[in-house]
């Protein structure tokens, strides 16, 4: 049994108030967290206004928790007290199904979110099943580790999964909270890096990113100058785009991946800009505990970390305000 | 120069009509053919409709031709006179750009197709560049072969393309002209074939095929009932689809791929359920000589032949108003 001093909001929408609420005893297959940081994502935005319809309330946003191991369950091995680790979205899985036995655990139908229908990192300590507590190696810096858990992962596993090539030419589209990692990956990765972005005042900075070059795609000839020149463009953003247009912008075999939960409306994606080319349009969804553990390792060889704005965690509603205004650059971390 | 004896429409729309014409000089890289046969696809009458805007009157359908080399370019290597050989989709391509380097002769931004601004194999006699005229090997009867050349190669590329799997649980939305061939070489491939269909009188004939099981379509319900199940869907179809409700059929990485090309309206595909499982929506288009020729074999070694019927090249017409009508079971091929 341990006593969590957290943040919650009571109903959707709400300011994020203290909040203490006693645990029952340590699973076997847990470990509980003390934090240190935790990231802010906008999905913490979204599920506390219940835009998804699946949080529970009081709620406890947090899901991209850095920390050092407090209490081991009686059956976990590989990690020990006092390491440093990380919790991303999933917090659970069931460990024992098709998709976990295949490597493939955040796609367990039996997962388990760390803020859906349980209590997040906005809070002094946090557990989770020691399968999803993924330890930081050296060359990370906690503080700034965070967003790579949800944010990071989202953004480095569709170039993994999509078969992304050093020699590929590849382009980002928004320049935020994930397209910015989306940059730095990509850039670390060897590839020819665009930024496709609709605000021309962040040029240079996509550029200090890793962007090589920077279409503006307010210009709505932009990208019909870039038809065919593509392999991989990546989009963080979640409102509609012109798909066709994307679409045309990819070589043959190119793939148009995004990551960005429009639930506005359906993408409208012409069939014949998908059959000439043979092109094809993907989504992704985080990684599993070895993708998190083998970005981690990427991110330490190649020196790249999130862009972090920090907030002490009781000015909490200040940070949540400033995601919400669209001015976090790029991410923003809770220290206690 | 040589005489070609051919079928014609004079406008769009319009019946086919004899129609002779002049070739010039035969290219050094080219062949001359003397057609035998030469399959009847959906394409031949949407071009002859003018249903994409760009045919060119008159204009002679055709472009499954199955034949004989009768004349070769003085730069050809590797056909003989008398050979048997068939020509698809594409007559001819730059054979030096990044794409036919690359082996993906039909990306190649020059690539002509058959029956695109130059005629087709509704006639006595045809030519194509050497490299887009591929032997049939032995096992494989030339008066079924014909519509292995645009509609095998269709359905047969994007198994290839897009890695299914003999262990893979697949599906065909459609049981015509390429989705009975898909059903035959998914069969082939070892995996487990679904036939989606809304025709609940194809149900025998789509095992017969090569289904091992059949969902009725026109039941709303019956997509949502298999949801997660399948790694490869297939569709052959052009109208609209409940693209989430097919989305949401497929096993996390799973694959929607289309080769209908709807021209009516935009696929509606719903963000959420591409990332959720990180699935996709792709596209495929006809394939390389090479392909072709690896289809063949792929074929002959499986007795894959397409299910055709017969009609003598002078009954075009009807022919062609037995496809429109919607009667073919399931390709047709012209003879001469």
């Amino acid at each position: 049994m341990t006593t969590i001093n957290a943040w919650a909001a009571k109903e959707a929408g709400a300011k994020l108030e203290p909040f203490t609420y006693e645990t029952g005893e340590l699973g076997s297959d847990e470990v509980e967290v003390d934090v240190t940081s935790c990231g802010i994502c906008h999905s913490d935005l979204s599920m506390l206004n219940n835009e998804w319809g699946m949080a529970k309330y009081p709620f406890v946003p947090g899901h991209e928790v850095i920390g050092t191991v407090a209490k081991i369950g009686s059956a976990v091995k590989g990690l020990k007290e006092g390491q440093t680790v990380g919790v991303g979205w999933m917090a659970h899985s069931c460990l024992h199904c098709h998709q976990c036995l295949s490597g493939e655990q955040h796609h367990c139908p039996e997962a388990i979110g760390t803020i859906v229908g349980r209590h997040g990192g906005f809070a002094d300590k946090v557990r989770a099943q020691a399968a999803w507590t993924v330890p930081l190696p050296d060359g990370i810096t906690p503080e700034e580790a965070g967003p790579l858990f949800c944010g990071g992962v989202t953004v480095f596993s569709p170039i993994v999964d999509y078969g992304v090539k050093p020699t590929d030419r590849v382009g980002v589209v928004g320049i935020g909270g994930l397209g910015h990692m989306a940059l730095k990956f990509l850039k670390a990765w060897g590839c020819e890096v665009w930024a496709f972005t609709t605000s021309p005042d962040k040029e240079e900075e996509a550029k200090r990113l890793g962007a090589h070059k920077v279409a503006n795609t307010r210009d709505k000839e932009a990208l019909k100058e870039l038809a065919g020149k593509f392999d991989f463009i990546l989009s963080t953003v979640n409102v509609p785009l012109p798909y066709g247009d994307y679409i045309g912008a990819l070589a043959p075999r190119g793939r148009f991946v995004t990551v960005g939960a429009m639930v506005s409306e359906p993408m409208a994606v012409p069939a014949f800009s998908l059959i000439a080319g043979a092109k094809l349009v993907g989504g992704s969804d985080i990684g599993s505990p070895a993708r998190i553990a083998t970005m981690l390792e990427f991110c330490a060889r190649h020196g790249i970390a999130p862009q972090t704005e920090t907030y002490p965690m009781d000015k909490v509603n200040e940070a949540m305000a400033h995601l919400e205004e669209g001015k976090a650059r790029y991410r923003i971390v809770l220290t206690r």
